[in-house]
């Protein structure tokens, strides 16, 4: 940490923040400079913040941290690619995986004829949401335990591995013991109780942005699953919050290099919900392919006009079959492949 | 909803719409403009987006919903003000009722020391955590249940209630058992099984306002507790994120008059949260009694330089009882008190 | 500065950055960490951010300045609040200052009437917009010259000084000659030109924020004008834009205690701008007086349905005197007085 | 423009506003329906907001407009991609356009050994600032005149065009006579006054966006300078503002394929300062190529840890030839080149 003080202080003044720094366990290393007398406070300070409660004395200006705060979501930790191997796709090597299906799972019909038709387009993981977090209470909240069965069928219908959310920590077993990647939704990145309990379950997690996290936050999210003993973290950005209104949210592309020089961690994409819209979502999957990332979520609903969730930003399956010829030339463009 | 059409439809795409919005349950109602159709959908939109998946059709430009969609939250279901009794304090009547107290219940001495000292200043509850979202899992997480006794014994000590966070289903009945209002903090404002829970607990629920959620997401998470049968529900604004780094996140007072036209709820501020930055709280604090608020959430610490959670944020008990004696005098110039 | 290193660097790789740093003039000061080796830059970096191009080399982890980059504006250069008198109204001192009066000035009678009702209801000073920057190139833009004559006129009339908004260098002299404070708009916060230009106009100028200036931006841009000559600067908070929607921008009263920690410039907010509804200006008037703001801008307008310009958040005059009067209530809360 | 009013009018109240929009020129339609009476005004209301003025009749709960509101710039004028011929280079067709060189003209050697070197990698345009917007008044400001005369030397010795930018109206004339393409920055985008006269300068503008604009108020300046006239206009995203710090800015691809979709203005991007750092603009660029754009924008310097301005996000020349051969396959698998 830089502990900055504010001008015109005391030697005793310097001398007690030296104190409480040492106190604290750490070594204090002061620079006087010509407009503001500067401590280093040196030892590990990841993860650590008790330091910056040192801003409230009236000598201190400010405190900054000079380290990432996450320790095994880290490059510095492990410097090779994190691969997961989930029913023989791997997650994180050259192949970009596309996760695919529907937003919620509706009926038997529309679960079965999506996963095949997606199956058949190339996709390499099926997705589909029964228990969905629903902004309002009067919202179809997915069909919950019966649809876990019919994505059961589906995954031994198509041999697609399955990619599906749990909202609380009660239904996690019920959510692992039927799919094979257990998502946690944006609006759950901090909901730390589910961290700690999915990171128990024994299955990979793609665990979600949240829609005003910092990707420092969203590593320390992840940091709850890696330190509760889950090395198998996917991350995935989907949106951000901004002021432009003309996307549903803001896709962060950005975020995929960011995190290709932070993490280890592989990193996919969910243009359906950045983007908000199904118009985008083809040029916007190609770009987060070209920016590095090792995969998609991608909704497909053989009928948007008439899904009972996310319709406007869902592909028809021809649509999503078009998609997939278009990503693959951008990914042999990188020698990667789909 | 209105069904905006995109410019050269045939008669027969106009009608297929139309069809399809009569399929839903509404009545449609065509307008033809000089450069647009419109379709008006007639009925009652709340709440129901299903009308949101025809904006997946070729045919339509844009659907835009008429209604806010919440019910029980809005001022049109019920037009007086909500009034929350809690042991004897109103909240949402004439009475600023302030809230004060530790960000963490991090032991005796301290606990009691700050309740005492924030009862004789004038506030009215106490508040306190003892199940702490930290941001990194190497963060101090609260002392849980030992917490929670802590706050029973406080109460004791000062006859003040107290209200603390719940963080997960599972802890709700114990967190109640222990409080008079159970916190939902901005993490889990879209934690949807945490709100059905809690609406069931038999204790008003103080729901903060999460860092990126708009308004009206936020009456639609306070209509989750409301539909599930618990009508005391107190909103707390407690700052968004923005670009502004210069605080900790941008407290949005301007949602204190837009929550007073939109719903009959009482409105809580929290200006420590919202600007991160002792030095700023008590300006914030005026501002948002000034504003219309009905209470204040404000973290007071003995040794804030010390303090094992948002220290930077935290007054000094003597600078509570100054910024007291302040806002007394702003509620008062608006015909309110302490 | 500060300059943190990469991991694991030779010994020649740190004496290569400290060589950089003495060659740009300042003595660099190197902390050995555990983790990471940092480097003090000693010397005066306020305004100078050629070491920030260090963060381009291989070995520099990043670069961090300690000093707020103005100086001019800064309360370290002086600590007393600046006021401003223009023509017996004093600005920055214990008076609160209002100045109202319609967007744009569109007519004779329309700003004498406002101008009259604005005066007899305690406002300070007279607003109203000549030249206007509108957002489409199609919305009407301004009397232009004829517009300053009126302004001219509603001076005389009522004896109230004019604020009035310049737009372009070239007619800085002509707004001068008219107006009594110059204007400067959210859009032109960094139009530099414009900025040098007012400088040397002699006559005292309101800085609006823009939409999304940092404060630290925004103080870089009163340091302009300051550094070009001109200390008789106004800054006035008027709305960021944020994410959310139920207001037009998000009005930062956040901004006022922290620009009074940093700067001894007044600062004046403009709640009409900043929420955009004229049912929100009043409560966000008395907020804004309560954070400690030295005045406000406030838009009236006789016929606000009919206005050619901001409607939506202009008051109607007698709506304008009863907000007067609850303002005057809150000022005198603070020992102040309008 | 969809008005709608709030609840429990009575007739007389509907048709006061019935009448008002007829006064303004539009014919009202008015559709009653459960909750409330909306009525359409039905009209040609691009680029026209006096309608918006109704907001503030105490019966109206909101309007909200149908259409876009700029004209020249939507494909609903004009549908093919419009092309813009520079010196041979064709911007908007199939090439991909690459514009490249310093932030700042800082010498000759400079400018001459990348403009060069850029053009010996492919770029087709040169790009570098001789009139510098910057933040803090002590910050290098550019070579004003000087600078103009070192590009013109490097076109001449390279053969390519280039784009510098203007600051002010009246400078437009003397860039004019020395660039190839009139830049305006993303500070002054709505500088209205200057987006009038370069619409009479008679050479191509490129204008970027604002870091807090709108598309839609971006299309809206870029309407100032057709409407002005000038038919030639390049849109050029370059990052805005959000709440991530890890990034400069937050580039904001899904720019692309809504202007893509909106109008048939050619769309370049600039991931040099999108991003702020030069480790993310080879991914960025790709990923921009990929989502559609017509172009890039790149910052390269010979010594970019020396450079006066932007050294951060500079590119050296190696690395520039590096990203424009990986650039091209992605341009290919798209059926483009560079």
């Amino acid at each position: 940490m830089i502990i900055v003080l504010k001008p015109g202080l005391s030697d005793a003044d310097v001398d007690d923040v030296c104190r409480r720094i040492t106190a604290m366990g750490y070594r204090p290393h002061t620079i006087r400079g010509e407009l503001r007398t500067v401590i280093g406070a040196i030892g590990d300070d990841r993860g650590k913040e008790r330091l910056r409660a040192l801003e409230s004395l009236p000598s201190v200006e400010s405190v900054t941290p000079i380290l990432q705060p996450f320790k095994l979501a880290s490059r510095e930790v492990r410097s090779e690619n994190t691969t997961i191997d989930v029913a023989g796709v791997t997650i994180g090597g050259p192949r970009v995986v596309v996760m695919a299906g529907p937003c919620s799972v509706e009926s038997r019909s529309q679960v079965l004829e999506v996963a095949e038709k997606v199956r058949a387009a190339g996709a390499a993981v099926l997705r589909g949401g029964a228990f969905k977090p629903r902004t309002s209470p009067y919202s179809f909240q997915g069909l919950e335990e019966d649809g876990l069965k019919l994505l059961d069928e589906a995954r031994r219908e198509t041999g697609l591995p399955v990619v599906t959310e749990v909202m609380e920590p009660d239904k996690v077993d019920v959510v692992a013991a039927h799919s094979d990647i257990l998502q946690i939704g944006a609006r759950n990145v901090q909901n730390f109780s589910l961290l700690r309990r999915v990171a128990e379950a024994g299955k990979p997690v793609l665990l979600k942005r949240g829609m005003s996290t910092s990707i420092q936050e969203w590593l320390l999210s992840a940091e709850y699953v890696l330190s509760g003993g889950n090395p198998d973290v996917i991350l995935c950005e989907r949106g951000i919050r901004t002021f432009e209104t003309a996307t549903r949210f803001t896709l962060d592309l950005n975020a995929v290099p960011v995190l290709k020089k932070l993490t280890h961690l592989p990193v996919l994409v969910d243009p359906s919900h950045g983007t908000g819209h199904w118009e985008y979502v083809e040029s916007m999957a190609m770009a987060a392919v070209a920016s590095g990332a090792d995969g998609l979520l991608i909704e497909v609903h053989p009928h948007p006009e008439e899904a009972l969730s996310d319709g406007p930003q869902s592909l028809k399956p021809e649509r999503f079959a078009a998609l997939m010829a278009r990503v693959r030339r951008v990914a042999q463009a990188l020698d990667r492949d789909l």
